[in-house]
């Protein structure tokens, strides 16, 4: 049976919630075959990286997929790419800032997903959940997380596939935003992560490795 | 028994549903104690104003409210006034498209709805919903209906209280849209819509009406 | 000679500069052969209007155009329609913080424009400048002033005919606005302005008056 | 006398100018005692970057910035990084459309940009214009110029700094573009980039080369 590994993050930035780890929540316990495992990380530089490295090795998956908030975005993204830097708008949640500096010294600029990125959000879209590749994640925890988890991956779990996948506000969240800023039923939001589990299950990834000489 | 009529447009440019009927339909056939009265229109300058009023007539309902697709916005806006005038982009479900013109000749240049728009905001927002008083319906059906309706009541039945309010697209419609495009689940945009009609059955209007001699 | 008022609100809401009077400062003193009077004006409920009815009254234009600031806006937008409501989101210039209230208590709920708004946009346009009708003026000190020059027209100067435009913000006031803030460089916006007054001195009003009983 | 050579694209996806190059045009030849190289390139795959990259072999430059348009961002945006992968939503002015594919088959999946991005937005700003660091270039012909300079840089030319900066639409070229759609003129777009150089030529990059093994 495979086995996939799903994170969420804790609320931060002074939201009440995060759509993250409460969409993973409704999750079921197995995705077309596959046994999901669930896991709440810290919305901490460093300690919510880890968390999940330690979970990749206690369980060892199959996929990893690592799911954050995007605030502002009206679609599910699944990031393409993670890059070795952080620049911190606002502390994360121990107080921690860090700026203008990398993740992981002497590590390449960057790690591609190995999830295929393009079949979940054909597959999203195919389950009524507005989606779109995203080319950033940011140089925030989201980043961090991502850029962490592939350096692992990359490095030392090269079987393992993985990635990252901003969600937008929940719907509640918006009531104190700005008009405009969108937002997305909680149900719906893991209707849209449950179709891109299907799409990894289904999908070799998307692009082959390219530059050997990064990993 | 207090009455309330709920219209809601059928769907129009290009979409395959409206999601103001499909969660006006969603919609329990009694709230707080009044019986909801609901009515599916055309998206037809003409025709839908005067379905509706034909339905007032008919039903004698005690409050009205007309609901209409807002594609692009976020929250669900009350509208505070329909302006006696049309210029349509596109053409309406019968190809008529009217440019330039009022909409009643002789009659004054706008109506504010009757029905406690800022009640209605705070309502839907103290339900999870986010919500947001507009001061332009646009140009086109919506306005139309606004301010027909709104003829109506200030000219033959000045004790319906009645306007208008606007919804996002539905979830599912943003799929094909540009990224930044909000959506909203049909079951929050009728708990929305829910939350509207109680405040309008505990509230008085918002403002007195003023202006003598417009009406 | 035809003579046109043109107005420029002062600055507001924290910003040091108001590319409303700003860029009226940048028009010559006269176009297409009319005289061109400019007049700086509070940002104030009451006094702003009353100094813009003041000047009618002394200089008797043919025209009179009122310029303010509509910071987040990407074109120049005509305004339609001016409503007899005020609620203010933040205090004026002097304090004042009206709220859900008419402006003129027993005047129409509305006037439109009675200079050419469509013409203007498209003159504009021809000028390489973006611009759109808009719809609603807000409720704040701009809608203020559009009401209630609108009434002296109406009421007591039948054949003064006047509007009001709105304007982005100029392009060193984004620097410290949110990613995505439009802004417009002062020279173009007075580029606008002008052709704005060009088609207003070409054109007859939009749309004949309706609502005999609102004026 | 230091020398930066400074590329603009060519017009293209239907509009009649580039700002990119227009702004470049409008720079001085000189700036901070620097030589200015300024230089028209086409909107094509392979040869835009290769027109850049024989630019660089015959003038010896010390810095390369290349300007390219960004439709629908407000601010000059410095981009931090370049990703080894290409997926073209519309084709090039040759007709090339690429899609799902590497860039440079065995190279680094990213490189990050030399030129200081940070000190180049703050000058940016200083001069009263938006700005901000872009953490992603897109995935067109912009991005594959960004990525196929840097990696001749970092393989060929490890002396000469370069990177990339997006700039928003001209004015004129907003005038047929959706309401909310941002636009700078022509002037004030080539003061930025006058006061990026000026950042270059005063600062060291942003941060230390990391990732030993991508380059």
């Amino acid at each position: 049976m495979k086995k996939i590994l799903i994170t969420g993050f804790d609320p931060f930035g002074g939201e009440s919630i995060n759509p993250a780890f409460e969409a993973v929540k409704l999750l079921p316990d197995t995705i077309a075959g596959a046994q999901v495992i669930k896991l709440e990380v810290p919305t901490v530089f460093g300690k919510g990286p880890q968390k999940t490295i330690d979970a990749i090795e206690e369980y060892k998956p199959d996929y990893v997929l690592c799911i954050g908030q995007a605030g502002g975005r009206s679609q599910l993204t699944p990031e393409f790419v993670g890059i070795n830097y952080v620049q911190a708008r606002i502390p994360d949640n121990e107080g921690n800032q860090p700026m203008n500096q990398p993740l992981v010294e002497g590590a390449p600029q960057a790690y591609f997903a190995t999830i295929p990125v393009h079949a979940m959000v054909e597959k999203i879209k195919a389950n009524g959940i507005p989606a779109s590749v995203s080319y950033t994640a940011g140089t925030y925890v989201c980043n961090a997380m991502l850029y962490c988890v592939m350096h692992a991956l990359y490095t030392k779990y090269p079987n393992v596939k993985g990635g990252f996948m901003h969600v937008p506000f929940a719907t509640e969240q918006t009531v104190n935003q700005p008009a405009g800023t969108p937002g997305m039923n909680l149900k719906d939001i893991a209707k849209g992560i449950q179709a891109a589990v299907e799409a990894i299950l289904e999908n070799e990834e998307d692009i082959q490795i390219v530059g050997g000489e990064t990993h």
